[in-house]
């Protein structure tokens, strides 16, 4: 049960709330997010919702009996809108496009990058700084130094950052620097370090689990979001299933379903999704036929030479052209009307 | 290794050959297809090709590592285009609809299914007569009457029949009035049925496996074209994972590897790939990105009354506004160029 | 709802049933099995099962909500138990164990492999000679003569035969020289030779699919049972996952559940389980301890040499321990009572 | 490549042999454990290990070429013997048995828990005071003041305690207090957290990812001994996969192949393992079976009221029982020798 509060909500009127939801051993957590204050409320009994719907200081109640709650779309109607500076608007018909390399690797291949998504059009650049290995012997990312290499040049050219954090004491260190958090798939119930980020002045963008279900990465959003940042971007990037032709197998239901469940944006990471360059363009666009309000993709500019994921990795050119593909069946998709 | 013969190869040549093979302890399949008679050799010794190239009745000879030979791009390097009467081709550069009810159920359902097929320009109907089923007190289909019934109706419409063929002693039976054979997720490696079928004059459509991996689908393909039927459809229907908010994981990264390892026309079923009405649209245009040569859809009048699969089967309407999107994305991938 | 049948019913009383059955919409399937005759009946109404079950001619009545029925505990609350002539006993509380190479491959391995078994007290004899293989290049099986140069020396021995039949028209020709049909895993859901072999005299051991689930089990069990046999045995060989360090998972709990949901005997396959010769003991002992009442594995003279699966396959003096450890394994599991 | 050190290694002969790495282009990684220190080199250059092996200051080199080095077998031939104070020692010989509630609930649950402990020579218990949960509205655990609580108690009673860390900062917070430090599944990867862990005088049970490789099992563990923690406990507690009848898949196989490529400790869970009460003593025993060196296990004095986990949680007279059946499994697996 979703409870909107009125902005004007006095004490008292908030004690009579929490009494009332007590009344019924109802857990009530406050939310206090961008757009509003809540209480979500979390029991088993049945009763009249309309008994906590009239009391002063309510301005709307909502049942949603998911194991999520503030990320549904049966609370919120409306697709959520997530803005960056510089007009970038994240979301339901405004098509996102972010690329860039693996790790963040040296100042010359920022500056190729910059020069690269400028010329294409592309707004926002990722880019690895801590990068979660198996193995403890691999690179490991140019950590902090990189990022703050990357956001001089990024900030001259206009270009927005996102990057990945692994851990709750990173957050602070990078915020000046960041302009959406990246949450990877192996943090994907990083349970602290998602509450964490429910705290922080930015868009996070929550990757599913290796073998997440649908259902694990809308609750672990519900984490972000209970603590009060409700601008999350949910990605699909392939899970793990016995084959092993490919890296991931793409979960092309996943972008569908998830449109539907929620007001999130939804972003398709192809890079990932596969996991081998000839075969990206092929999930990216069938990523966005299904659905996907962005692309995350990897781009390199000598991709035989990454430091990591080059297998996955597209040359400039090969982006370039996918860029445009992406953005035709886009709008193709866009004329189908609403979803379809 | 795959020899090809000449079409005048002397049985002394051929003897030859076999003598040559036997040498080098590589096993020899004689396979007799539409389009030619080869020589398949297996075996593990290293030796120059060229020693059996230069025999006299050999065409041509190809190395060919994978455990699938005949099917597979290494040697036959342009795509397979499957011809059926009344001018249907299918295969790459042609877009395939294939659409009706899971299960045929009465003779007002195929006049009403054909009257919808017709009036959408899709010229190939799908439907059960024979359908496995998890539970043995499950309706099993109206078999070989329910065949003879819908091809009465659809030779007067001109439309085309697939339908499933679930052992060896329906074939023969079946054989005048079908058009496509379909092999089901469940018979993906019944290999009696695969050898049969590679006896017979008309297509087969072969699902993938409920766990199957692109390799045993391929290599499932090998039997059917090993005993001579080179005319083969393969199609994804979705796999098995851990995600239970889907009936299955429809897998679009295999439409793009398979258009890459063979020259066979590869078909996608998004119905059962997802499982769940209100995205079979999304799933299907994701296909078509991914580059599939059509889609296998289900269909009904009445799709909350069907005998089976009613929850991920289309309405009329449903289907019509597919219909049209799916070409127009076909004809947005086809712009962007073979193989994009 | 299984209808437990006396058997003296009369023609009138069986239809006076039937009428009862059609009044509250219920399908009814009869079946003849060597212990009795019922009518299993499946529908959705609710309705007062006394109302039937006081009707002339009928024995007893059950309410079975599981999708099976007749192979279901909740009915049948005594364990099966399967004999063999010559005094063999499958099921809770006989230990079985079955051993053989993984294909027959010649006369002189049969004696071998015979004179292994007799001298450590085995006396079920595994091999297949038809061979399920994922190539169509592949060594096959000798197929029916091999099967009846098996059987002449097995007889003589007093060893018993379980061999894999993989299509309908193999059986009237196995029939005579098998003591246990095996289902293999890729036949799992082939619901034609389910059907057939649910009208045939002699056992069945049926192996879960590949990634076939708990249900899909006991519903293809359920296809043997509603044809007519009782006489099964269930056989869980690992299934496929993720993990590719061994050729499949060998699922123990799926051991521990099917005991507790039917009272077919149920019987583990280390070999292809773990897949990986030096683990196949750890494995077999496992499940015994997991509840199976018995273990098939591959053995083989020279497993180096075994025309298929000689990975995982254990040597004469490998397999001699492993008995040894089995059956104190069972004792001891024994010790702790009934259903542990 | 693991390089051990000799104790009076020179920093001249240290630095001589980082020259000799750089000249093949290694990677060095230097590491210091409790029994001693390394260089770990990682690099591609097919070279004479000779010439490293016999510069001054070395002790011994061994090639390690899997993707883990300190924790493979291939070098450290002889297991692992981690020993706790009061003469408790876990791994290869020594059977150990650790249980308690899921959640660490209240003082009296602790007290009651350690009476029935003491009562069945079960010396560690288990419990969670930070727990994660899928769900942001859960319970999460009593946290810091809960673990003091049991601490007290259990100090007086002898019982070590094993508890999950979520998060680097809780590790010193928590370290009076602890005995072993549990990684849950969720946290397999989380390698800030491995990375932190490896710097810590307690030693770690790490538990297999929720779909998590053997492979990355053992690299997981190879990050904590990399920064200088060798006492770690492996922990198989089922895998996720299609099968949605129990909680998780027990994965048999890998107890046995990790008992063979690592020279640690093997722990199961069967409470997640299969996630059902009525079968925790079967896949229990068959964990033995499988080579485990011990039992993490969740018992409660009333299951159905236990905070969390309450439906594969034991009762105290069912942990009674299973206990005893563990050692008597325990001793007749020992009987057959080591690796059987």
């Amino acid at each position: 049960m979703i409870i909107q509060l009125e902005k004007g909500i006095t004490p008292e009127q908030l004690e009579r709330l929490r009494d009332k939801l007590r009344e019924i051993q109802y857990k009530a957590t406050h939310v206090s997010a961008q757009n509003g204050d809540y209480i979500i409320g979390v029991g088993k009994k049945e009763f009249d919702i309309r008994a906590i719907g009239t009391l002063p200081g309510i301005r709307d109640i909502h049942r949603v009996s998911d194991d999520y709650k503030l990320v549904s779309k049966k609370w919120r109607v409306e697709d959520t809108l997530i803005e960056l500076d510089g007009g970038i608007e994240l979301g339901t018909g405004h098509f996102a496009l972010m690329a860039g390399p693996c790790s963040i690797e040296s100042e010359g291949q920022v500056e190729e990058t910059i020069a690269h998504l400028l010329a294409n059009g592309v707004r926002i650049m990722r880019g690895g700084v801590y990068k979660p290995r198996s193995s403890p012997y691999s690179f490991r990312g140019l950590g902090i130094d990189g990022l703050k290499l990357w956001y001089e040049k990024a900030r001259e050219a206009g270009i927005k950052i996102i990057t990945e954090v692994m851990m709750v004491e990173q957050i602070e260190a990078m915020l000046p620097y960041v302009d959406i958090f990246q949450v990877g798939a192996r943090n994907s119930q990083n349970f602290n370090l998602l509450d964490a980020l429910g705290e922080v002045g930015k868009p996070v963008l929550l990757k599913r689990g290796i073998s997440g279900t649908i259902d694990e990465l809308l609750q672990a959003a519900e984490y972000i979001f209970s603590n009060g940042n409700e601008r999350i971007l949910l990605c699909e990037r392939g899970i793990r299933t016995y084959e092993t032709a490919y890296r991931n197998t793409m979960d092309i239901n996943a972008i569908a379903m998830l449109k539907e469940k929620t007001h999130l944006p939804v972003i398709a990471d192809p890079s990932h999704g596969v996991g081998l360059r000839r075969f990206v363009d092929k999930v990216a666009l069938a990523s966005v036929m299904a659905g996907a309000d962005g692309i995350i993709m990897e781009v390199h500019e000598q991709p035989e030479k990454a430091f990591s994921d080059g297998q996955q990795t597209l040359s400039f050119p090969e982006a370039e052209r996918l860029y445009k593909q992406l953005r035709m069946a886009f709008n193709l998709r866009e004329g189908f009307g609403p979803g379809f």
